[in-house]
């Protein structure tokens, strides 16, 4: 094949190129090209309103930093092969090409039974039919059966180029430029001992620097009390359609696939058949479906699809203990008369859930720093650390949402 | 009304702040609210995967210009009322309001014999009875009759703060750093002079590098090849779609509402009866649409939806000469018998077109230099200026579109 | 006078504004011009080459910060003259003042007997007099004897806009992007409550990542090893000069004014006398004459002097637990062998030390949080907050220095 | 050697890697280290506070580029051994080593007889005895007489990472974002065609724009007026020193370096023996002197030393004009009355000359366009561009320096 070569602008990073005609086809491919209508931060642009980036653009960025960080490490003698390369940037690449329209929430209510990463292998691996067997590396690494440990590490790890682009990538367009990190400082640092990924000491301050600025990311933007909101009522959303649609009540998607997994997809389904219909569906089949809902004659689910659309949304309350049910059921009530609605129903308008995040986990994360001496410690055992048993332990938010 | 003080994240100027109270009810208004759902760019993010901006998150940054331009000019004792400010202020935020899904060019053939702005006066003409009148004076400065001019060219002018956001935000999102615009010194430069907006001497340079980020952004951007190339294939799109509808092919739109303009608005009907309709069709409708189209029975309509959906695009040549028919003919003819349809029909695939830009155009244009010494000049006179005659008359581009 | 207003480019800030007279005359006078000549980092710059940013950049764009935090103050209602504007402005613009040469270490062997924020106090009673008592405010403000408690707090104290300024300008200047912080949005959440400046519950994150920034830029920047050593060096160079002159030996400085300090001044004089002198001094005084000194035949002051001027510095190693006084008798009486000088002459190339920063000292430092419902606690004390006693206390590191 | 690897913070760039143990040698040479110590930008931080960094930092950000530029060509084909990456890097590296204190303008006045690029050739040539030949490529480069063209045209051509640094750099610490240039893109654009540099076609408006910012920074910051007078009342200084020197009055610099530029050095002499004094001069010398001749007897040397040290310069004009032979002599003798000096002396305070800046000269400059179809054109060529016959006669300015 001639010799390709294409230089894409992103803000983010300057430039990001691509040199390899295998990565030039996948890109391509309709499968990755839905990436670009699906949101990567979902309703958060309803908050920040720059935030409208695409899962398209973050993987790429991911595949950027991927590179960086492959050279570096064969800067330092590590031992990657060309063909490792390639399929370390092409899993990095397609890490999400499994994902839903908007959040993991909506995915779980829309493809019954089956798990959002095993989507993205069993896309993988249709896409490695395709292209007759070149995608197996990549295929390897992307699930961690691939020997060399740290290439897995460095698509889903704890200082895996996922999130060091996502945290950038998110923290630049929603301007919260509080949440960006030093991954290039990060990057540089980045050793491999006994086959897998650590950090050097001096990236100490660095990545105490990352886990805050995740910290900051998850509190104020992720977890910001509106876009839970949102994203709360998408969720109510398909439940009211479901719901309808149980009671064999006609109601039309903008479009047939969406209708598919609405109405005929059944959690026993054999999925892979499903497979195509499910890389057609987006952001966009969601949208279109939520603006024409706006006139549906059901008054709870025209209701919140008109809320959603015009950002009038439910009400939302956090606080560090839970709810009162009594409280609960009080305004449960209140909503349901003046809706005149059942109680039942009117948990469409008022329920309450948590929201949870550990700034660093010390029984899931494992950052490990590689001390000169050849001494390796996890992080949170490095003296003086910020990073400790405190900040390990999960925070847990209450919230309450409701009709205002 | 109680205090109001909202403080938005814009990554491009940190924080926008919103204060009053009539403006937060504005911005909150489904018609506004309807904008984030418009891409700023149309289609240029299938070559800048970053420029997926809204023209929500333009206006609001263009309201930000406009009140640090205000404030400017009254620091230098230009006479600004409370009232006119905030008119100023909501003629800016407002200005887009009357946009169409994607780009003018669709616009034009959804909306049929209304001109675009005018649907943007009928829409503030109808808030302004929402809101009891209170956006006469916005109405006035955005119509031109308000007394002082300098606050109409603010909206609509040579140096309005309507181009220098839309130019500093689509180079930040695209990344194209090269289109950025030093703003900030341009708005301290402002002047008033004779009830006119000029600018100082000082900022020469600075007008002058505007003018040619501008230059750069419409020929690296605006009118890249692949950007005119999915544009024209959007409005091929529609104009297949509006054929068949004529033919009696059954079709349907994703939504009601566009079903409604491709179907039954004529040009001779009187719009105002459909302005409601209007405030709810927005990208996600055309969108959704073509990616429904995609399997279509006509593989006219198909192939150009499909095309759009995975960005297979057209194949475009820009050159400076006009083509020749004979050869426009002969692709023409090529793909109809590839495809098996009529030469007519190949039009769809095979089409040429211009683009033209003009760097400063001394007839339209009229940046104004206020010298120390009272003078005022345009800026095309001035000794040594880099804006000149030559750089005055349109730059014509041809373009050729075929299938490859 | 007439109206003045000075626009200033600042690459951190934009621009920076100055538009009152008085405040103009002050930055024109030449007490202030010398700190054009007083690197804000001292020797950082040999280990981050951008850093050789001066003491007039900083004080100027806390200045700005000033401006800023008054501006959101007075918009939440907070009352505040223009007079104490003005105080305020011309009180941070002065908070250093009386800095002298390179690090304040250096300050304590040249000026003895007096410490730095008294000379401050004195070079500003001094202006006021020049000033004819328009400076008075300012003074109140600064020593914190103004009614408004706050005022002062803006200057000095732990969320005061001079480190506000520091960190941001360090950070921008060393390239260590780490160190940034969100300072507009700490400004945005500073409240005055009895008196007293807090920051909204909002802001906790944000103060969080401040304090973890400041920690970053401490260890990483401040007490980089390279740039603890060379301060260590200069500080040698002095203690020898004093020594030789002690001595009787014949040493000029480059400059007359360096020379009284060195050899004149006395602890028990009366500095104020002195104070024009002081006003002359700056970094080009020291480093002309430490050049000047490499030529010198005593060979520790040259060996030092070319050491620092050629950056071949001596070496230096932290560790967490102090050095064994046994292993740094060994190597100075190794460094006397090799050099053939005394052991306690090799005491100017062998020594030891403390680093010491906090992250947080809840002792001193008491950055209080304002609930919404009037309820006011110590960022420490705030549920799951990552500032805990753990951090609070000091982190402590010693150093060794020696000739390599 | 020992493998080497040093990553320096660059704020302009990010991070830059040193990973030549000969290179990483160089930078330590103290012939190099003397570059800390001479501002890149002599006096423009009167104006622009930031614009403080230093020679060293500069030709540190042109390796930077140089590596990205050779980079770049390699992944296009054009053949560069190790050696030659070598050279290029270390050319660039030295390309200002032989500059003197401040700009140019005080060189001439210093080093009498010799010209600054034959000072930079005598120093590599030194360097390279040192480096027992090692440089001797990178001296073939520096002087063109290397076989590949393309490589001294990356160090001293149109398009050379000198200027797309200092640009760059200049902009980036002056705070005047408009003079930034999309260097990277033209990085990426440059190509090797017959062995000369040239830029793809693609590239036009980024050179255009590149252009336009040089323009903008000759303007509006090289040029300055007050820079300008800063400038000139130095040469001033050293024209009245050298002036009482010759008069025989006593009069010491702070160092014994320059003393002997300013005493000793004759024209004639052969400049060679005194390259070691040289290479130990940087600004401090002469700043610390200035300072010194503040308080000097003779007035005339006085006053200049104090306008200068305490920013209260010279009056400038800048007309389009030469000034009347008539007024510039009315003003002289108005200021020899006042000064009770001569009117020749007076000529210390009244001066006139001229600022001359070409946008793009068509006879020195040859920015070639490599088109596609294999056709080179220069960029004023080029249809439609900006870069024209009008832009390509010098500007000049006039200027006239005055007590005011």
């Amino acid at each position: 094949m001639a010799y390709v070569r294409k230089i894409i602008n992103d803000p983010v990073y300057g430039f990001i190129t691509v040199d390899d005609p295998l990565i030039f086809e996948i890109i391509s491919h309709p499968y990755y090209q839905r990436l670009r209508r699906i949101h990567q931060m979902a309703f958060a642009s309803l908050v920040y309103p720059g935030a409208v980036h695409t899962r398209l653009h973050h993987s790429l960025g991911a595949y950027h930093l991927m590179g960086l960080a492959l050279h570096e490490l064969r800067n330092k003698g590590v031992d990657i092969s060309k063909e490792e390369e390639q399929g370390a940037k092409i899993a990095i690449l397609l890490h999400d090409i499994g994902h839903g329209p908007y959040s993991h929430a909506l995915e779980r209510k829309l493809i019954k039974g089956v798990h959002h990463e095993d989507i993205s292998v069993l896309i993988l691996q249709l896409l490695n039919e395709q292209f007759s067997g070149r995608l197996q590396t990549a295929i390897d690494i992307f699930s961690g059966t691939h020997p060399k440990q740290f290439l897995h590490q460095l698509v889903s790890g704890q200082l895996d180029v996922d999130r060091m682009d996502y945290l950038n990538r998110d923290s630049f367009f929603t301007g919260v430029v509080e949440g960006a990190i030093g991954y290039d400082r990060i990057l540089k640092m980045l050793v491999v001992h006994e086959g897998e990924l650590m950090i050097e000491e001096k990236a100490i301050y660095s990545v105490e620097k990352f886990l805050v600025a995740r910290r900051l990311m998850y509190w104020q933007v992720y977890l910001h009390k509106t876009v839970v909101a949102a994203e709360k009522m998408l969720v109510k959303i398909i439940d009211r359609a479901n719901e309808l649609i149980r009671n064999g009540i006609p109601m039309d998607s903008a479009s047939r696939n969406l209708d598919f997994f609405l109405k005929e997809h059944q959690p026993d389904d054999n999925f892979i058949r499903h497979l195509e219909k499910f890389t057609q569906l987006d952001d966009t089949d969601v949208m279109c479906t939520i603006k024409n809902w706006c006139g549906h004659y059901d008054p709870i689910l025209s209701r919140l699809c008109k809320g959603l659309v015009e950002r009038k949304l439910l009400k939302i309350k956090f606080q560090a203990e839970p709810f009162s049910p009594l409280m609960v059921a009080t305004i449960k009530s209140d909503v349901a008369q003046r809706l005149r609605i059942s109680e039942e129903e009117a948990a469409y308008f008022v329920f309450t859930g948590e929201a949870v995040n550990t700034t660093y986990n010390i029984f899931d994360e494992h950052i490990k720093v590689f001390f000169k001496d050849l001494v390796v410690m996890d992080i949170s055992q490095v003296d003086n650390a910020l990073i400790h048993q405190q900040l390990s332990s999960p925070v847990k938010k209450y919230y309450l949402c409701y009709l205002r």
